[in-house]
């Protein structure tokens, strides 16, 4: 998360059309500005602190030279080891049926997203008419920006799923657990017409909700930053039921990037295979697992928050019904990567009400919902999250009046 | 290079909506099929194997896990060793200005030339016209799929820029030296409209040709792929003189992958430093230095292509002029990536007719002109190009007549 000295705020891009600029620290945090507004997973970097050497990966001046990864695969510019690895998580965690399917590798989920809204716009090209792509709100801020981005004439943003219906042809983006809210979702379009599924799956991890089935839908986004925090690596996976689907996505990569870096391509495989040896070596190894620490952390970061919440009265959040993980073989609640935040009557403008308590966040209008909701990063640093949750403790309402 | 059985050939993907998909290769040669296709700088590897320890990098398990790299830069995801490895490189060869110019990485220069449409066409957004693209024929393959993959209603493909005569803003691309025919080039555009330039310039690299000046445009592309081989790390950046464009580029690469993984640019950044290092050290290293190594490479192959061209009397290839390379300190021809080869009267389909010498290459209308031209790349491993050379060397006119 970024940190920045209050008198630089300036610096600090708030526009919703910049990305935050730092991973710098000041002190003390007191009087700082606090950017919640990204997700960047900076929490989960402690638990690799102590895994450093045994994650090291050594990358030689003439290794992974070529374009070219494996001939046989439709994805040809995936590394046979980053297949394999994703499959393997896959199975250790049991949150998504990889067999009988096509994996495509991406620069993160982003890249993957255009992809299939590629793909399976492509298969309605013998319609002039671009197909509307929907997701139920409060739905990603990023969706939208990114069917837009290049005005494409195959696609184009047609709002919330939940009120969707016009008889053409769409594409139901489903997240589940769903960013901003963490809900579970599923569908909930109710069109006649015909309807493609993407499920972005890229919080179906245990550390964020209970694993209660393997996910099989036709095209499952997952991406390595919100698995282990590596968002640098820039690593997504899509799992893809339909050859020509995964064959057009993989066009679509090559197209917009000639593939993906081999380097983060071995690293994380590297990370994959760290993460799976450890589960599978259960009872040999005496420090604390990835995803038991994840899902510590996150728990304990929801009980601080609901805590603070109940004393500022300012805000409540959602309270998640508990299901049993057949991954941690626990009943458990789901810890959302982000809070969020639906304000008391008398405050209407959320974001703006935390921006006098120095906290950046990202107001529900960018959710397609009002300006009384807002979303939090709860993957900040320690130092970071600790110093959110004592401003929130202290918020009172007449702030609002100052 | 692509090599593969003769009996395979079923399986090597030669759609012009396929990429090659192995890097094996297979004894003997003889009778297989080579693919000079797609230009895997694959021969540039053997520099590297010497080089492979001094160039090796070590990425622990902690390290470069965030979005974010530079607060400070307006591409906040470029490492700042990256950038400082950029610009020394420039300075040491002396092939592009740097200073007071802002620099962008991205995923290959393929996702820069895309960024450089949508940051150029974007400051045409007051017009409902979609930008045309233009490029002076024979232009780059890709060019045109590139600006069409996804139907932007931002800009769209304009064909060849030489015959351009519209009285509309346009964006001219300008690739020197030219892929394919290794020309050197400026614009060519007359018409009276606006018009923006974009420079593509990933053979400006004194392997291929003499460098001259130091580039000076407001927009230029380059990729590391092309500069020392390595092909798989997915580095291009681009060098941008107005900060508006610099930060439209950025905001598109966000959009599409939200930045550049971070082990690629640590990788890069050290093989450049290495690279920068052995030609200040020069007179204490005695091993042959990078751009020595890889021209002397690229001359032999030249020097031996002219020789197989003028034994088999079916192709003829343009003869480049000389010029006195400021790093090299010596005059010297253009020794471009690829073979730009036109038929002979009678043959009418170059490609058809190395097909039937199990030689896969890129035909003429690829490139906007006609089938009696024919692109091959010169960057294949030293047993392809041999192999290609022979075959090249025996071909006879009576071939056609089979």
């Amino acid at each position: 998360m970024v940190v920045v000295k209050a008198n630089s705020s300036p610096t600090v891009p708030t526009n919703k059309n910049s990305f935050p600029c730092s991973n710098g620290t000041t002190l003390p945090l007191t009087n700082s500005i606090i950017n919640l507004d990204q997700g960047d997973p900076v929490v989960l970097g402690s638990y690799w602190k102590k895994m450093s050497e045994e994650c090291t990966v050594v990358i030689k001046g003439s290794d992974l030279m070529s374009y070219i990864s494996d001939i046989s695969n439709v994805c040809w510019f995936m590394l046979p080891e980053m297949s394999d690895a994703i499959k393997r998580l896959h199975s250790v965690i049991g949150n998504a049926v990889t067999e009988e399917k096509h994996i495509v590798v991406g620069n993160g989920s982003t890249q993957l997203f255009q992809a299939a809204l590629f793909a399976l716009s492509h298969s309605h090209s013998h319609s002039s008419q671009p197909i509307n792509v929907v997701a139920s709100s409060p739905y990603y801020s990023e969706y939208q920006e990114e069917v837009e981005v290049v005005c494409s004439r195959m696609y184009q943003w047609g709002g919330d799923a939940a009120i969707y219906d016009k008889n053409e042809p769409y594409i139901e983006v489903v997240c589940s657990p769903n960013n901003p809210d963490g809900t579970l979702q599923i569908p909930v379009v109710r069109s006649e017409a015909e309807g493609k599924l993407i499920h972005d799956l890229a919080y179906y991890w245990p550390q964020y909700t209970p694993i209660t089935h393997q996910a099989d839908h036709d095209v499952m986004l997952f991406t390595f930053s919100k698995c282990t925090g590596h968002a640098g690596s820039r690593i997504g996976w899509a799992i893809v039921k339909d050859i020509e689907v995964a064959r057009k996505m993989t066009r679509f990569v090559q197209m917009s990037s000639i593939g993906v870096a081999k380097e983060s391509q071995t690293r994380v495989a590297k990370i994959i295979r760290v993460i799976c040896d450890s589960y599978q070596n259960y009872g040999s190894i005496e420090s604390e697992l990835f995803f038991e620490y994840s899902k510590r952390k996150m728990r304990e970061r929801w009980d601080k928050l609901r805590v603070a919440i109940g004393q500022s009265k300012i805000f409540t959040v959602a309270k998640f019904p508990k299901a049993y993980c057949n991954f941690t073989n626990e009943s458990s609640e789901t810890y959302p990567g982000f809070a969020w935040l639906k304000c008391e009557e008398g405050i209407e403008d959320a974001e703006s009400y935390l921006r006098k308590l120095k906290i950046l966040s990202r107001g529900g209008e960018r959710f397609g919902v009002g300006p009384n909701y807002v979303r939090l990063s709860m993957l900040a640093s320690d130092k970071v999250f600790n110093e959110f949750i004592v401003r929130l403790s202290n918020a009172k309402r007449d702030i609002v009046l100052k």
